[in-house]
């Protein structure tokens, strides 16, 4: 992946054993907020690494459930700076991307409830609950048993394609591979949770959603959240170079996906779902 | 600190280099959601590992710019199950935090627009923007210089403490230090900004903002909104074992807050700010 936008130098001080102070730079993760708007309306700012955006704001809205059909979207757009409307000035415009939708197409704001708070002048804000964390998406349809011989040879294929994590040292990384362990794409993030949407969104826009028969490696810790994006696409394995949470592990078997953690040379902890060999 | 609700166990199928499964238990860090309520209405949902409820509570609301003084807190209490008005229910009442505020205290919920999203019923959201997302809190007032021989025995120090992380591998640390590195408090969640929200509640709690003099020790990276948070509680230094992003090197430099990174044995990176040996 390019990565002329993902990475910045910084000029440092670097301290070694002796205690002296060595000026020099530093190759840094880059980290931007990004504006995601439906019809002009702003629905969220994440704090995100440039560099495919239209991918991150296409799966952030289906993974929160906004987005369902590939026909219902027209375009992604960067805004304009000075556009009508816009707040973003100069090269602030570059952070905003716009859904424009097809003509008919509702959007359920409803489901946005996660990220709520209230005010008074706020109606649906009294939907929040807890309640509505849990996923509204249906469990997998075909589930998978991954073969332990694929699932072992991921982590080194996810490591050669981790540009930015080897030079940043401050990257997440998200890789979809097939069921037999062919890699179809890699995407990179300071925000685990940008990864993951950037390669949902990347199969969204190509109309290759629900992701069947696939497996998802995440290079760190996997969270309920991460697991409930996975769903959204319908990814029916998960496997960690880390630990999962409790909650992860239970909204995987809730939802019959299979979930493999701590998967370093030939071992791993499979906490829900069965492998074959 | 305390584990029980910290941790918990789960059957799972170990595969080691054999090929063979292995049946058995491991240990994983609790992931639940804590729903933050002020005078009975949502805030926020945040997932979070159980533990020092109220101190999260008191931690989000003052980062978030809700809660400023001490005062403005009457008490922070659970829900009941069965609570008129409430939609947890049996143990997830147990997952409700509601803050109660002294009499004549305002809260300013335009502050909440961070975490924001759009209805059309919903006037406050048109502040929805990106500068929104730039904090509403004052540079450092009394600018700290670390000294390097304090810094560098601070990350041995914080895995003392790390008893979940080394149980579980799947929790972050926050840890406060006085200026000649002497442990203050330590924090362990599986939400990063959930663990310094713990910390700076506790903080705020026993009415010790701004954390003057204080460095702040976190067992990973360091995100924008990271420094955001540590500027909120007054906070002049952030260590950290491992990269920053490139805002959150940014935000150190405009907030007069020291940034060091890759914090390990002798070494380390400054990445704003300046030491005394």
């Amino acid at each position: 992946m390019s990565l002329a936008n993902a990475l910045c130098r910084k000029p440092i001080t670097r301290i070694e054993n002796s205690g002296d102070g060595i000026e020099g730079d530093d190759l840094l993760a880059v980290e931007e907020p990004l504006e995601i708007r439906v019809l002009g309306r702003s629905v969220a700012v994440v704090m995100r690494t440039p560099g495919h955006d239209r991918e991150l704001a296409a799966g952030f809205l289906v993974t929160e459930g906004l987005l369902r059909n590939r026909d219902d979207v027209l375009d992604l757009v960067r805004c304009q700076a000075g556009e009508a409307g816009s707040v973003a000035t100069g090269k602030s415009a570059e952070n905003v991307m716009d859904v424009l939708l097809a003509g008919g197409v509702a959007i359920d704001w409803t489901s946005l409830t996660r990220h709520v708070f209230t005010s008074s002048s706020c109606g649906i804000c009294s939907k929040a609950s807890i309640d509505a964390v849990r996923s509204q998406f249906a469990p997998i349809a075909r589930p998978l048993r991954p073969r332990r011989r694929v699932l072992v040879t991921l982590p080194d294929q996810l490591r050669a394609q981790q540009a930015g994590f080897a030079a940043s040292g401050g990257l997440h990384a998200s890789a979809l591979f097939d069921a037999v362990g062919t890699l179809e794409i890699v995407r990179e993030d300071v925000g685990r949770h940008n990864a993951l949407d950037k390669v949902i969104g990347h199969a969204f826009l190509a109309e290759r959603l629900p992701l069947d028969g696939r497996i998802l490696l995440v290079s760190g810790r996997v969270s309920f959240e991460l697991m409930q994006k996975a769903l959204a696409a319908g990814i029916p394995c998960v496997a960690a170079i880390s630990a999962p949470t409790s909650a992860a592990v239970e909204f995987a078997r809730e939802s019959g996906q299979v979930l493999v953690g701590f998967l370093r040379g030939e071992r791993m902890n499979v906490y829900a779902g069965t492998l074959t060999d």
